[in-house]
């Protein structure tokens, strides 16, 4: 090979990595560079550092080209361009309908989720929330009720033709639960539950997946990414606040990961404004930001009397603030939903 | 005093807080409760502590009562109810119509401006912003074009009858350019910068005030006080994003500070969704999220030819990503502004 | 009860908090003091808020004084004094004798896993780890070798007298595990997974439980707690670093996460400084600081060839390194733990 | 250009980069290859981009390679290799000997740092900090004792022949502060006052540069340059920690920065543990750890009555503890320094 003019020596490099590209390709899987061939042949200007990273580069875009031919993310509009609807009772989710999951933080009697339930109903809405098993920082904080709790959830549920999302936190609540459970929610603390995200992967229910208290969207997606793997296409993602320095929210709502999302998985997205603020005075901003950034639904949560509940008191909305909440949200979704979509 | 039964020492306590408050007041203050006095009486269940904390607390509070006599917080709510408004040119910022401020990150020519500044124009834009003093990492970045950035931010501006808001990085840099500027800005970086904030508070031109990296709401609000304190009453608060671990954006752009800053000041704020986003695939959903939350107005970077731009190339949207942003914005907001506010 | 002189009004209230306390402690628990009460007689200068919020300050502390004598933590040194210490093998873990955890991030090879323990058995290292169940943040990652890596770390400790220290994620996985296994390892990701934390509070080994990614120092030893609850006294702390916005490092180090858990708790304190770091460069520093401290022991990642490792290769130290981390480290520890211990 | 056999391209392409990268580095300079040029050629499998990317890595790097013979960093190992040592008084900064720079948070009387003074003086520390002017969240907290302030200190330190280090807030304190003055402080909030960094990057005293409260290494060792870049050559760096999630410390002592700033700078590098940990009852495993981690002093606040401070009450020693402190420090310290150094 000789290289007469200067002129010609990028025309060298570039039919090098076009025309024979494929030759390239091969040759650099089949062969070992040594640091010490790279050295003994570099005359400069490049660094032997910086001629290592380009064959690397060139390396590892093959690998990842026959990779991607093979693995396409499951999750990514690249794998599936359109929506991904989920049905879930009646609803049909991620069907550009605004959707909203409403009920107590954690279900504590009959009484008190029939009255929400009995508020919800008014207005439409069919996806009850309860937890009944609590993630709780300390072990001797209320655990929630347990089986109980969804026996209550699913009776209720029943009463008002409503389907039921509650939060479960191992694989061996699964069994128990199933018939009670009509959406699993995995919790942000069990984001990175691996074994857990695999379970649920494997059943025929949809999956709300709640955003890890601190984790990065790309986390987020490849933990979606752990459900859609073991067979199960419903999964419903949930950003729900991340955890920063700020002290005036409870946690941080990240709006940007919600048109993110959109743009880069095929799933629907929702909102849980109740987390994201942990104060209920900023709930109707946070909610028509969501819907206005193109979330599919939003999780809030309500008590018939927050000051009693035992736990998350501050950020649970009672019946009448409820029910203004509602009015006040249609009155704005009906503006931009009459004859377009969010997005 | 003798305590006969104990079902009445609660009415004694409570007598002593409300009935004689003044008295304790007063008391508390001229008196010295020593360690040693707390210990040597102390029998129990109240610790030492709590004693002294309840004292404390007391005391503490009775000072805040006289302080804020004298001294509610002059951004707040209750110093004054109703929002402010301020005028830029023929502009009312803070009176319920979404206001746009546009322009290069930084001026870089005449030309760019011009054509930047044309696009506005068409869609009734008239707060040009631009760079000409850049607060850089590096001090061997591009710095910005200085007093002749200004003038020709000025220029332009007198060509379509707009405003020039541009950020001014020191109390020396003001009086060179103070018939250049309409609206001063103070940048993220320069949040904290004490001196500055006096300086700009005693000039009768208006200040955009940029939250800091990471500063919490608390500390926003007492830099635009250290402004109002100096007598400049025209003061709008910027969000701007703040610094997390989160990469697939530049900074989380923190939505709830929006309404939190409605709620409890009077100023109007914006949202600067370039530097919120870093990538510019994302700002008609954060602008529309913007508004939705109570936003009275967007900043956005708009630059000829971004993949040319000398600072924050990504980030800049070109021209007719600029007009399709309008176009759908407008069709956004009409909807919802017909009859109503956003708030 | 009359009140004639303001200068003694301080003492009533001294008296009623501390000589009659008990009193007012059972007047407040039996009695309901409603907002109308104090409405009703309140006279200033105290608002109502602060009044109601110093009689339930009195009853919060009472109600924590009653829950303290009932159930103070057991993880903290009100509970114990004296500091755990922890036989795994023939090491006394938290015995003011500085620990080593080594080994490689994953379990890749009988050889791998041999050359390394080799050289860790010349300087009179025996606490081996290595991964055999890998979180990894994607599905597609390598998940580790599982049982076979379990089983490769059993023989290769066999045979140099060593004790494994593993990853276990999930409830099932215990039992097939148990018999390879002396220490427990929860891993960052599972520091919320409550199922896995009552699980391994019920066994009887030891557990080195690693901070989650964001957790709190107050959440870390809430986490504890929960073992600790169960039954299972050996508990070991482990540092890991933090997520924070710096990217210099792939955690941040959170040095004063060290000194706070051995003064609020007598569990012995590890700090993994591979994972804090992310990059070996500077692991001698750290373990030294770690130490200085007050740490009473560190972990750190080391592979025959970290250049060809399946996970973590810029952290592992290469078998060298690793030597020469060990003298310089033993070098500066002999100087300061002849005579003195850590703390 | 003939490629006969698969094996042999690797050799061709690493000649291309080695032998002749003198002539790829000019014929990329000189040449504008269009992607259309790419796409016409790129018979895969590498895409357009990746082929791309290549050709800017290499374009890139020539560049570096050419800015690095002109602009090496002023901060860095590469533009120096020895440690830079700073004079202030009779103090060496930067050469292995711990340093300390001990006093109140705030300058409140001549009384009270004459006190603080006098105990330095027994114990051999003679640099003197004190806060005349104080950069406080509100305008209505306690600014500063000014220019009296700063008489106070001179005064002290004239007295016990000390060095007076005290924050300056901005360019026009600079004249009236300059003759009191022995090492000017640059506090976190102003670490990105780049016109104040200017300013006293012209000056002939030694600059304490703190890290801002969340800025990045690299941001920090960039704000050192802004100053060097001036001319002044005496730039001490200051980790205090950062803004994190974490109440348990006012802010995340960064211990990592140490090592790395170590490393990448040949500045010395000082800990404040006072900032860093907001509690004084971790100071002394803070003060070792920073020691050990590499860090050439510690910066720490002490006040002869801390209850009744007028700022940073909490975090500041009284005199016993000060005693203490250093006692217990000087003990460790002497271990290792004897005849070794730190690093």
């Amino acid at each position: 090979m000789s290289m007469r003019k200067a002129e010609n020596i990028d025309e060298v490099l570039l039919d090098l990595l076009c025309a024979k590209g494929q030759l390239v390709a091969e040759s650099l899987r089949n062969s070992k560079i040594s640091d010490v061939d790279i050295n003994s042949k570099n005359k400069g200007p490049y660094t032997t550092e910086t001629i290592k990273q380009v064959l690397q580069a060139l390396s590892d875009e093959e690998f990842k080209n026959t990779e991607k031919m093979t693995k396409v993310y499951l999750h990514s509009r690249a794998f599936q361009e359109e929506n991904s609807v989920i049905h879930v009772g009646n609803e049909l989710i991620g069907k550009q309908q605004p959707q909203f999951i409403i009920g107590p933080c954690s279900v504590e009697s009959h009484e008190q989720v029939y009255r929400v339930a009995e508020e919800m109903s008014k207005r439409g809405v069919s996806l009850l929330r309860g937890g009944a098993f609590k993630p709780r920082t300390s072990p001797y904080d209320f655990q929630g009720l347990g089986i109980e709790g969804l026996q209550i959830l699913a009776e209720v549920a029943r009463t008002y033709n409503m389907s039921v999302v509650t939060e479960i936190m191992s694989p061996e609540s699964i069994a128990e639960a199933y018939d009670y459970v009509d959406v699993i929610q995995i919790g942000s603390r069990n984001m990175h539950n691996f074994d857990l995200l695999k379970t649920v992967g494997k059943l025929d229910k949809p999956v709300l997946l709640k955003r890890g208290l601190s984790a990065t969207i790309h986390e987020f997606k490849m933990a979606a990414e752990y459900i859609l793997n073991e067979g199960n296409k419903n999964v419903i993602l949930c950003e729900r606040g991340i955890r920063t320095y700020e002290t005036a929210t409870r946690n941080t709502f990240d709006i940007s990961a919600i048109p993110i999302l959109k743009q880069e998985t095929h799933l629907p997205v929702f909102a849980d404004i109740s987390h994201a603020a942990g104060r209920k005075d900023i709930l109707l901003p946070q909610a028509k930001a969501a819907f206005a950034a193109g979330a599919d639904g939003i999780m809030a949560e309500v008590h018939p009397n927050p000051a009693v509940a035992l736990s998350d008191a501050k950020q649970q909305m009672d019946l009448l603030e409820f029910a203004q909440f509602m009015d006040q949200l249609h009155h704005f979704l009906n503006r931009f939903f009459v004859s377009t979509s969010l997005k």
